[in-house]
């Protein structure tokens, strides 16, 4: 599977609209000096954005979680001056929202009286309709913190999770936690056995995303039960489906989890709800 | 113990010598999306740094950890620049470095030809002989990464725990995972029972402190017992003195840990290791 990293033409960085080059925010950004920050990624699909309510509320959430003030309704009113000076009014995009605690001289604890950092970009990306190629993943022991409910940007954890997936040629890196598999280094992870859909419960341990929820949604509408649970890792081989959830990543069917090949992927669960998917998207279920 | 934020004049950024106030990265700069970087600090005391190989073999063992190919050498020659610009060649000062892994269109795995980030900062900072006033502190759940041994820019848990402490009028949150103290969201932990020095391994869930290792050497010098090991946080009433190190918190003692209060503080095994980390900083042991 193809990796295509973002490159906007604009940034809207505190509300001006900035070519993406010449945008920069000051050293002392504590976004740079702490990863003291948040972020969301929305997809636009056929000129809306899809569930759009379900992102803007967890940026709220997630703000709230590390104590940020943020009028995020004001942040909103800005997307379509954004979308206009990127040359996307028109196209299937994504977006890309970052804010983080602002400029202070450094120190841990959170500083009085500063604004937080908003940085946005949209860029230009068809996501297809089902996305066919599937997902070569690894397992490996889950080591960073225990708040993965909090989409926050101090993400070396993740990224060297990613980086381990790509120099095995991966897409992703399973994290397995107390035994079990919790999600990965940007995705979220559901296994099939027999009928039913088993994903790890939105704890801690997990970002709880989008995607996720519209498939148990999906699973609820095709009538297919649904276990918020964790496959152990060693239970994989007894597993008969599994993919991969995300914003970008949508539905993927995962073929190889460390040694062990899945004999199709997608298997018949997977393909059900991917089709769904597809529809959703289209506005036609 | 009053904390006061680095305000320095200049920064030292790629190499150039900029205002504080007007130094800027990119907003691409995986620091500022990702927290992907690492730093150091280093204190300058009587015209010399700390302990200062130490402090940069530190600096390229964690860039070393997340795969950052940086000539620290050439780094550190530009140091007697920052600091002249800075007009600190007489003062006693606190450097600050900070490498990331620098400007990529975001993704998270790590980009291909691209140069490391670096900044560079100095203020005027003159540490006291000896830390009179001991610290409050408290303990949380370790909710960090299992990686504490990498000195990462990604210090969100950090931050949030160095922000509770703030919130109950403590100076420190000592970390307890798997029932045990390991160290504090700046700082390591030390405690004494009767002769004996206790403090954590250096294993992956703390930060190795430079400060941590100059007082296991200390209490070689002075015959003091140490055994790495932690301390359980329901064992703490039964410890008679608590001390907690860092390069700006050097040997500050611990007079109280959640309803747990020391009866002198500090008590005579800690005062004897500053009398002997106050001569280490003179020069005369």
């Amino acid at each position: 599977m193809p990796k295509s990293p973002a490159v906007p033409s604009k940034v809207s960085l505190n509300g001006a609209i900035l070519d993406a080059s010449e945008a920069t925010v000051p050293v002392f950004d504590r976004g740079f000096l702490f990863g003291d920050g948040i972020y969301e990624v929305i997809a636009r699909i056929n000129g809306r954005f899809f569930y759009e309510e379900l992102h803007w509320d967890r940026l709220k959430d997630c703000l709230r979680k590390i104590d940020i003030a943020l009028d995020v309704e004001s942040l909103r009113a800005e997307v379509p001056a954004l979308l206009e000076a990127s040359g996307l009014e028109e196209r299937d995009c994504l977006l890309y929202i970052q804010v983080t605690r602002g400029v202070a001289p450094r120190q841990h604890s959170f500083p009085k009286g500063i604004s937080p950092t908003v940085l946005m970009y949209a860029w230009a990306k068809t996501l297809p309709r089902i996305p066919e190629a599937p997902a070569h993943t690894l397992t490996r022991e889950d080591f960073r913190w225990s708040r993965c409910d909090i989409k926050t940007t101090s993400l070396l954890g993740n990224v060297m999770a990613n980086e381990t997936a790509m120099q095995n040629d991966c897409y992703e890196t399973l994290f397995v936690r107390n035994g079990v598999i919790t999600e990965a280094s940007h995705c979220n992870v559901f296994f099939v056995v027999g009928d039913t859909v088993y994903t790890y419960p939105a704890d801690r341990y997990i970002l709880n995303g989008i995607t996720r929820l519209v498939v148990l949604e999906l699973c609820e509408q095709l009538g297919i039960t649904v276990i918020e649970q964790g496959i152990p890792a060693a239970e994989i081989p007894q597993t008969h489906e599994a993919f991969l959830t995300g914003t970008s990543t949508q539905i993927t069917a995962i073929d190889r989890i460390d040694a062990h090949r899945y004999g199709a992927a997608p298997g018949p669960v997977t393909r059900r709800l991917q089709e769904a998917f597809a529809r959703r998207k289209e506005g036609t279920s």
